[in-house]
């Protein structure tokens, strides 16, 4: 099934607009995996039993797998094949380069990790879709406008982060989605009018993450359908370091879950006075 | 030793500027080297053999060796130890994120992978490159102006190449590169009144490369220190299919240095009339 049908039945299934983001670090484990046999691996697993059913997504940082080599990429392996099939998996690798290399990336995310989706930088063009593309069912969440303290020095450059949101909306909403930082609230709803149906992945929301409100009144899709992902990885996989952290995992996500769900309802949100494009 | 001493170094040794990408891929490798127990770093290490003494540099592209997950991963670091330590490699991995997404790519590059340097899309801003400064003697090379056919879309957006060679700049010649496409000849002579002596690196231009002239011409910093690396993969590892590929390389790699020194040694280049920005 692709990515983008195995989202709108997991928000369903779950009433989720949740992804966890396992960006687990080695350095930063609880002490009572740091004795398994493959700590990271047993981490994840925990995590996902405490927390698949609060979540429509799992999002897998590939830098801090490759900074344990072969061993670390194969944990991503064995995580993805542990997630319950009906929960989609994205890795984050930000990949973008020319066709040929593009093509490799593609056939790894989605051959040989067997994820849903993977995060792309189309700062070299389209040549990085159309090489993701070769691969049937592949499904790329594209950088739009990002959350970290330097991101306006090229993304706002002559409004630059609107032609990327131009060029996602063509590509089609059920093969691409974009990434749009969390910290950027008062451009959630201008991003919601140049790409009305696109499934938009929020990092930078944490469990306390100050733009929750404007990100579930601004940029959501529909009350029914929001059409988005919030991300959040360090305030759930690292909420509690004791050996309960998996328990606090599956509380935060469920927290953040129930958060998101009554902001949503709270029917204040620009989304029903928007004109959308495709009206 | 940082890359950019190394670069020097291996440069005046060698007199060469060539730089050999291990794009391998697997499905491509000659027929000899397919019963290997590990084929990939059988064929990277007769290439190696076979072009080290004729290089500057070594470029490993990640892509090609993820796509086999761990073992492939793994064939990295192998093909990185082999490499003569006199020879810079370059791990091709295009990276970009936010600050300890980055310090995790700059961890597993330069402390699990022990490359010298790592290429780096700076859409996100200057947190990309300032995480990856924060290990000792990293080296960056950073996405300037590339070669692919859809390049024109975003780098041209605005003269947003001409922001990021700015900030290239800045950050200092000792520490980043910059990755210049060597289809965009007509733009080298800017790109190094803006770079005055920032190492370039060059994809694009195989051993029968149209536009080596203009870049031996107008990319170079000087005669005797040009500051450039001309990569070549493709028309050089697979220049020839049968049991003598290796044998082959070597001499394609030989063939490709010669060229450039004759046409560098022309003098016919704008470098020479060129008022350079730190004079």
């Amino acid at each position: 099934m692709s990515f983008f049908n195995k989202y709108l039945a997991a928000t369903k299934k779950n009433e989720s607009y949740v992804c966890v983001g396992l960006d687990s670090d080695i350095t930063k484990l609880p002490s009572i995996v740091k004795t398994e046999s493959n700590p990271l691996l047993v981490f994840n697993k925990r995590i996902i039993d405490e927390t698949h059913q609060y979540v429509a997504c799992y999002k897998i940082n590939m830098a801090f797998y490759l900074a344990l080599g072969g061993d670390g990429v194969e944990v991503v392996k064995k995580t993805i094949e542990y997630i319950p099939d009906n929960i989609p998996v994205i890795i984050d690798i930000k990949a973008g380069d020319i066709g040929n290399t593009m093509e490799q990336y593609a056939f790894s995310v989605f051959r040989y990790f067997k994820a849903d989706a993977m995060t792309i930088n189309i700062l070299m063009g389209s040549d990085v879709v159309n090489a993701c593309f070769t691969i049937e069912d592949s499904f790329c969440f594209a950088l739009v406008l990002t959350s970290n303290p330097s991101a306006k020095q090229y993304f706002t450059h002559n409004d630059l982060y609107k032609k990327l949101a131009i060029i996602v909306n063509k590509f089609g909403h059920e093969r691409i989605g974009a990434v749009v930082g969390a910290t950027r609230s008062d451009d959630f709803n201008e991003l919601r009018e140049l790409m009305p149906e696109t499934i938009f992945l929020i990092p930078g929301v944490g469990a306390q993450g100050g733009d929750l409100n404007s990100v579930c009144e601004n940029a959501i899709y529909t009350k029914d359908d929001a059409r988005i992902l919030v991300n959040s990885s360090r305030a759930i996989i690292y909420a509690n370091s004791t050996d309960r952290y998996a328990e606090t995992a599956g509380k935060e996500a469920k927290l953040l879950r129930e958060r998101i769900t009554e902001l949503i309802g709270n029917e204040t949100g620009l989304w029903q006075k928007r004109k959308r494009h495709h009206l």
